[in-house]
């Protein structure tokens, strides 16, 4: 039996913003004292008999499960892909775990692990270990499903917030906000003349290319971080970047790409898209001199057509993140607080 | 909207049992074409630059979350460590990942991840990654966990079902049925006057001392598989071990050890505790003149006391689990069908 005093659990500890944050460092990592867990990056750096190995873990839950421009399996598949090359590591393998609730329809499974087949063929990361549970109906909402991945990280690559410096360049991989703004009008049933689609993409590939190119030329140290910002969007991750490192992030509104349709849903539902979840998006912090060239590898790709240099690091405001304005103002962005957006992953 | 006249998910597809490898087998694998995947072993083993790693994914939605002896804290870092030491890995790491219903008692929640640090620090196996989700009241119960683990294989061990060969000794490192039989009455609120308990343990040590003691006197080949009986039981995992190797597995049920109070509640309750979950056995197949030596090292582990040779491959009945009464009669023990216990782990 629940107690009814004691303090609970809020949609905001998911969010990915402060609360999520006040509770890994005041409980998980209070107990948990692992040095890998207490870097706090995407995905852990393990060293196992002189191998360098990321390893990372995430679950989904989002609702709705299909949604315009993928679903629950697709985001699963690509979540934890991103997760891993984040730490620059080429993905291995993935682990699938799906707790399903009872009444769950066969065809929709199918449906979900054909998409998690389609999206690892495409990825050219296999799934090779599962678990399925089943819990009765009401105990669940219809499918959860948790990856956790394994990636190789190159001898060369040096990738950690921790080696941010005053001076680098802020690049980010193309629009934001397409997710969670598609998430929210498709979950609340709001038309927008199916111009909204989800961003969800796996990111290796892009990442793997770029140190190809910096390695080739002797450069490699040049990248510095590299990091997703799905939960929170673009300003929180900026924010715990900045956090982290002790530095300030100074970002220029009118160099964020965003699209049109995702601009007008953000107008309309009064949302700051830089608080919007984004699925198949990155942030590169790097030497200046060497901006040019990773902007060239990412436009050189799909999905890294829209890649902006969207700012620098400065030391202006430790720990902070300056917004300088179209209109030529600046404001803080603070890390999100409260949950906008419940379920968006 | 679900679509009614669609077949649906039953409980039965995550017990363990028969319509789980059905659910596996026409889906999944279907699906999913990656070999070490279709090698259906506890963990999947793979060749990363050369080194031999297991690698392991188990989600954990026992009800009630706090039980005699354990709980879903402990069962999450045990059951994914014992699925590592079933290949015959030394765990090296572990990643967690929470998913938590909104208005959860952060009590609770402190007191589950203080399980989990206990039981990493008493396995000696850390948790390097993590990740947090929340759903909205009402849309899971309480908590799930899923942990997925890497552990790293000794090139000397060759741990697979496939190698199991007729003359084998079947080995149990314990009592059966305590797990299964303690989460069914203490759901039920039946009493048995405090007697019953969780084996919730990890067993990487005692397996990880057998591979030592068989190393040193050039016998590890003699160590042929290695199961732990989770769901579905004793009798359902020796069916897959027959089945996956084309065996014959003869057993006698006056060796299987069972403690005096769970006997009593299954005889109560009409449950056959060769079907009912363990969380802390395992089943050690190998060749019949290693057999005392590996009982010897079972047997100086508080946890291995019971241990005792159950019985022996044969060719009599391929892909059959045949089970000889107390009374000097034979049947078989078919694989388990239906759900008698859900959310047992």
């Amino acid at each position: 039996m629940q107690d009814k005093t004691q303090k609970q659990i809020t949609l905001d500890h998911g969010s990915g913003g402060s609360a999520s944050s006040e509770l890994i460092e005041s409980l998980f990592l209070e107990y948990l004292t692992d040095p890998a867990l207490h870097r706090m990056e995407d995905a852990a750096v393990l060293n196992i008999q002189g191998k360098k190995l990321a390893f990372s873990t995430d679950s989904f839950v989002v609702d709705p499960i299909f949604f315009p421009g993928g679903s629950i399996g697709e985001l699963a598949i690509n979540g934890t892909i991103n997760d891993l090359a984040m730490q620059g590591a080429r993905p291995a393998a993935l682990s699938l775990g799906l707790i399903i609730e009872e009444g769950f329809g066969l065809d929709d499974l199918e449906r979900i692990i054909r998409d998690i087949a389609d999206t690892c063929r495409k990825a050219e990361v296999p799934v090779v270990t599962g678990d399925t549970k089943v819990v009765p109906r009401g105990k669940a909402d219809r499918i959860f499903i948790n990856t956790s991945g394994i990636g190789i990280i190159d001898e060369a690559a040096d990738i950690s917030s921790s080696r941010i410096r005053e001076g680098d360049a802020v690049l980010l991989s193309g629009t934001v906000a397409d997710h969670g703004i598609t998430i929210l009008t498709s979950r609340e049933g709001l038309e927008f003349q199916g111009e909204l689609q989800s961003d969800t993409c796996a990111l290796h590939k892009m990442v793997q290319s770029i140190l190809g190119k910096l390695i080739q030329s002797s450069s490699v140290h040049a990248l510095h971080a590299l990091r997703d910002p799905t939960r929170g969007g673009l300003a929180t991750t900026l924010s715990e970047l900045a956090r982290s490192s002790g530095t300030c992030m100074e970002i220029f509104e009118a160099e964020i790409p965003i699209a049109a349709p995702v601009r007008a849903a953000c107008e309309l539902m009064g949302l700051d898209p830089l608080y919007i979840a984004n699925e198949g998006k990155f942030i590169a912090i790097a030497e200046e001199q060497h901006a040019e060239s990773i902007i060239e590898v990412m436009r050189s790709f799909p999905e890294g057509h829209n890649c902006s240099i969207i700012g620098k690091v400065t030391s202006n405001y430790p720990g902070k993140v300056v917004v300088h304005t179209s209109s030529g103002g600046s404001r803080f962005a603070e890390p999100l607080t409260g949950e906008p957006l419940p379920r968006i992953c």
